[in-house]
């Protein structure tokens, strides 16, 4: 069995990283580069998301910086661009150490009030010069407070242009919350997802860009729980049925519980979820009732008795490689 | 069978109410009071409303002001003090006048920036001099900005004194998003039920008020979905576990799906979901494959085979005698 889990997080980054960002946000001119050697970057992963991957039959990863770290709302654009660089070369050097677990995923450059197309010189190279199959999309850079136009609205357009070119998905994903009404991982992630989700659904955005890709993590946030309420919404404004957004639309398979991982792929459908796990992330925890962590999601899928072994294949496997064509590749 | 609906909102009121509200915003002072017969009321509710309580088999609904437009982030206090009076006068005539089937519930006269003690004298009249049961709390008076403090602040505690002392408890409810970021009930509604379950498990908040009752409206956002992140988040703290909270917390069955519905009851227990259907709200369009409205939410509780009738009598009516005493005591 090939498992192919499309969220994968570099967390166990060596220390000097958090150092240098510090540093970064007092005097980005006098912060030079960052210095880890590789043997610093095996260490940080041997015993932690290999481990685990090896643990739990994982084959391959796809692995971007850590999502709460990004932190597009500290500093000026110009530290968001240098730390993007610098974090985006560190997957890409653990992708490089051990390619036969990991593909790396990129982190843009975002800034709150800065417009997107200040990212694609930094998705260009990640994947034009580094192999990169997808980046991970920020939908609101200011941390929590929602002060930059949502998904559909123009200001994104030139973004997506690229991507479209360079046939590289997006993941939505926030970075962390500066906004004390919002819990990182617990609300400010679900409530981007969830938002993402029904900018999605109210606009036009995939006549668009029809052949746009997107990936709605953490299962999709509230979205599939509330799909009749979404059907609801969408009928009463005579938009299309919400089951189109499928064709550009995929949840990863980030829900830590049985009952929720039902109700993701029932309602999604085998086709579009793609097993996930957020190593390292918020289910990293060992759950006492099971003696394993919350994020051992094969456990879920594993347990479905309904789910035939075609449609787990999809899950597991076929599905990311349709998703992420540039890691079919590179997987080939 | 009794089947009480915690969760009706008086979204069909006579359009001068509208008006009223245009003309307060441009001119508090010249505003006068709102005018609307009895017959008016009467008219607005008999074909709407109580048709489909009566068709449904819906005994008697809590009834609280439509949510959205208590925009509590238009105006001034003053323009949130006269408006929350007028919108809770009629809820409270519609309630005299059909007394068998509407208790009501009120809105508060929040503001952003401005504290929740201000709300207080609102809240007693409601309760005290008009039979008021409950109440509505927005946790988010700014409308999708987030601005105030999030709910364990002590910015919160003297109405939370006030809701113990009174014994009323609030159902958690946004009103509109000014937020373009915010479909206001596809996003903002279920984001604010995420949040606000993420603020009250990471606080003390039921330590400092063991009898203070919250009702997370739909389904609880994203909550119930994402039980086991939820688990996994507080158990990495070292929290209480979060089945705790459900000595103070309850989720409305607003959820207008099979599944969906199944998951929440399951997950949070027959003893901590009230039976809701939002009327008028979200889920009044058709489902074209069913035939009914999306919020016809008897048919997916009495669609589940494993719920026992006792279960079943819990939710639609037992639960909610005991988050409501004064609903108790004014159905005896």
């Amino acid at each position: 069995v090939t498992i192919i889990d499309v969220h994968g997080h570099y967390t166990t980054v060596p220390n000097e990283q958090r150092i240098y960002r510090r540093r970064m946000l007092e005097d980005l001119d006098s912060v030079g580069e960052l210095k880890i050697t590789d043997d610093q970057i095996r260490e940080s992963l041997e015993k932690a998301q290999l481990k685990d991957q090896r643990e739990r039959g994982i084959t391959h990863a796809l692995f971007s910086p850590a999502a709460g770290p990004m932190a597009h709302h500290e500093g000026t654009e110009p530290v968001s661009q240098t730390w993007a660089r610098t974090c985006n070369d560190l997957v890409y050097r653990a992708s490089t150490l051990f390619p036969d677990s990991f593909t790396p995923v990129c982190m843009l450059p975002q800034s709150p009030g800065v417009k997107p197309a200040n990212c694609i010189e930094e998705l260009e190279r990640c994947v034009n010069q580094m192999g990169f199959v997808g980046c991970n999309l920020n939908p609101d850079p200011s941390g929590g407070y929602w002060t930059d136009p949502p998904l559909h609205d123009r200001w994104w357009y030139p973004l997506y242009e690229k991507m479209v070119e360079l046939e590289v998905p997006a993941m939505i994903h926030v970075a962390g919350s500066c906004n004390p009404n919002f819990h990182g991982t617990g609300a400010h992630y679900i409530n981007g997802d969830t938002t993402a989700f029904m900018q999605m659904l109210e606009s036009k955005l995939f006549e668009d860009f029809p052949t746009l890709k997107f990936v709605i993590p953490h299962g999709g946030g509230a979205a599939p729980y509330h799909w009749g309420r979404y059907r609801a919404i969408a009928e009463r404004a005579q938009w299309r049925p919400i089951e189109d957004l499928l064709q550009n639309l995929w949840f990863d398979g980030c829900v830590y519980n049985q009952l929720g991982m039902e109700l993701l792929i029932r309602t999604a459908g085998a086709d579009n979820v793609l097993f996930a796990t957020e190593m390292y992330g918020t289910g990293q925890s060992v759950d006492p009732r099971t003696g394993r962590t919350f994020d051992d999601t094969t456990t879920y899928i594993d347990a479905i008795e309904w789910l035939s072994e075609e449609d787990k294949r999809k899950i597991y496997e076929t599905n990311a490689l349709k998703v992420y064509p540039r890691l079919a590749k590179r997987l080939e």
